[in-house]
């Protein structure tokens, strides 16, 4: 087992990556506040790994609630959310009662944010059982549901007081998610880290079938880049914002196309090409770097070009991007592969361009 | 004007208490992050002072969105805080915008907890227009919505930049609503501060007639009381929870009766007659002091009796009360009058008791 910890001050708190995370409940006694947890779930996880979850607590002497939400992005709403407060409520949680999401991005982003609001703030702890959770959205306290206007609109930063990244989980995970995971790992490599982006190109086929040391590493290194970045900059005053390299493109898409029907990590590999691309019109990067990204998302099996929403409905849903200034787009540009920077002085006709050449 | 200060370190704040704050854009723009603002209020107050906070701002170069909610704590649920996000969404929103709460207590509330997840946080102001939002609950930083089985059961602690309490607004507020906010006034006066419960009594009458010399003096002394509270207890870990004296019975009361059928105040008096009934039971304090409790809520024309409801239904709704520990009631109680506790120890007899004895 690998640890790390991301230094929060008093919200600090532990990763643990490795096997057979799930029946160890020992890992977790130590972060609850009382006896109780209240597991979040979906349809999927649940009938694979809630109960394994359950009876390592429930052994433990601690009482376990639980609720099992719809899967898909499509349910990260406020509808889905109040089933977890009916949960709670209809089962006397107290705000010392700890919640533990047990699933993907979507229930880690919804059980977290349920966890910040419930009677104003409850324990919370991370189990994610996608590559895509472990390596990035379990991370760092971001919490949201989606507004038909705009992905992750509403939300928090909560942190959890422990996050348990059990490899296992990954055994029953379909390819396609696994890809999507494998577009934020390589996110790390082009924002941040040259040395993991040619670790990635050499070590993807290992990857791609699920070698337990390769995802192991990819895992931890992607979670300490993650960790030091969040750890800089919990709310994203600057440098936070850099995570999200061809996020703004891609919420689009996600937004764009109907939460669901692509996947996040998807919608963040097209989003890229289109960063990748913006940055080449800039003259920051080569045609061989764009090429070179190209080549590794389409290996990795992810999709290198944008769905035709047509240009004016991308720059419609990136006006409402978070990371909107005095009505200017700032986004997330290569000044070189393992170099993302801020830059908010890219004209419409520029991010336009970018977009047209990238959607087919 | 008087002005004081919440001492929370990097997100300290000023409240300013005097007449005519309304206008004062002044003491606005230095907490402005940039020039915009967006103004949430009710269908009662808006028509009443949303022109002129508007066009204050307006003439110092500001750019205002507003949304007119429907009044009353019926309201306060997820559907209407919605309208918030639908409105800040529209009309292109930032992080960096400021949300500016101008109302009662359910407007504070719901404003609060929009600007806490919008887009994982955007900055607020609170301009309290009742009684008892300036007494009480635009101080603090709690901010919330209702849940069909308890009041303030979904929300977030999110501190205001700056509250202005403009004595002018109290000029059109009904006498219901005084009194309501006369409520909150004599709790402080209940649980820390003796003196003032005694200048209550003595200016009870110059209170119930607005003089502005006495209602600025109790609105500055309350305020006060809260400031330190939170300033030393901000997440409710301890002594925090003794500003809810008679809150427990009287989240009962309003969500039992329907949100909106009692107001917040009058059901904190009855509660506080029940609060006052189970201390006298324990032998804390004697009959004379509970008569001297329900002489002056009676002056102040607030109820002194709890609805009907049946004990059965206070204690079902009191367990899901925040202050629940390990299924355990903690209510807060009277050592004195002045001198509130938090007590964990009392039987459900002894509750049930109390409750009965304070219905008619």
């Amino acid at each position: 087992m690998h640890s790390l910890n991301v230094a929060l001050g008093d919200r600090a708190y532990a990763i643990h990556i490795g096997r057979g995370l799930l029946e160890q409940a020992g890992r977790i006694l130590p972060c609850l506040k009382t006896q109780r947890v209240a597991i979040v779930t979906n349809d999927v996880v649940g009938p694979l790994y809630l109960e394994r979850l359950r009876s390592a607590l429930e052994n433990a002497g601690v009482a376990v609630s639980t609720v099992v939400l719809p899967d898909g992005e499509a349910h990260k709403d406020w509808q889905t959310l109040n089933r977890i407060f009916d949960m709670l409520l209809a089962e006397r949680c107290e705000r010392s009662t700890t919640l533990i999401a047990l699933g993907g991005g979507v229930v880690g982003d919804m059980g977290g944010f349920a966890a910040a609001c419930y009677q104003r703030g409850m324990p919370f702890i991370q189990i994610p059982t996608t590559l895509l959770a472990q390596v990035d959205s379990s991370v760092g306290g971001k919490t949201a549901i989606n507004h038909p206007l705009g992905k992750n609109m509403i939300g928090a930063f909560y942190q959890p007081r422990l996050v348990l990244a059990d490899i296992d989980t990954l055994d029953t995970l379909p390819d396609r998610e696994l890809s999507a995971g494998l577009a934020e790992v390589i996110k790390y490599g082009l924002i941040r880290d040259p040395e993991f982006l040619a670790w990635i190109e050499t070590h993807l086929d290992r990857l791609l079938a699920r070698d337990t040391a390769a995802l192991a590493f990819a895992i931890e290194r992607s979670c300490r880049n993650k960790a030091e970045v969040v750890a800089a900059d919990e709310t994203e005053q600057g440098e936070r914002a850099l995570l999200n390299l061809g996020h703004t493109f891609g919420h689009a898409i996600e937004t764009g196309m109907g939460y669901g029907q692509w996947l996040h990590g998807e919608a963040v590999a097209a989003g890229t090409m289109m960063a990748a691309e913006l940055s080449r019109a800039l003259g920051w990067i080569g045609k061989e770097d764009v090429a070179r990204v190209e080549a590794l998302f389409e290996r990795a099996r992810l999709p290198v070009w944008g769905p035709r929403l047509g240009v004016e409905r991308y720059l419609e849903f990136m006006s409402h991007d978070k990371k909107v200034e005095a009505g200017r787009l700032r986004l997330v540009l290569l000044r070189a592969l393992g170099r993302a920077v801020i830059h908010g002085d890219a004209t419409q006709g520029e991010i336009a361009a970018a977009i047209e050449a990238r959607c087919r």
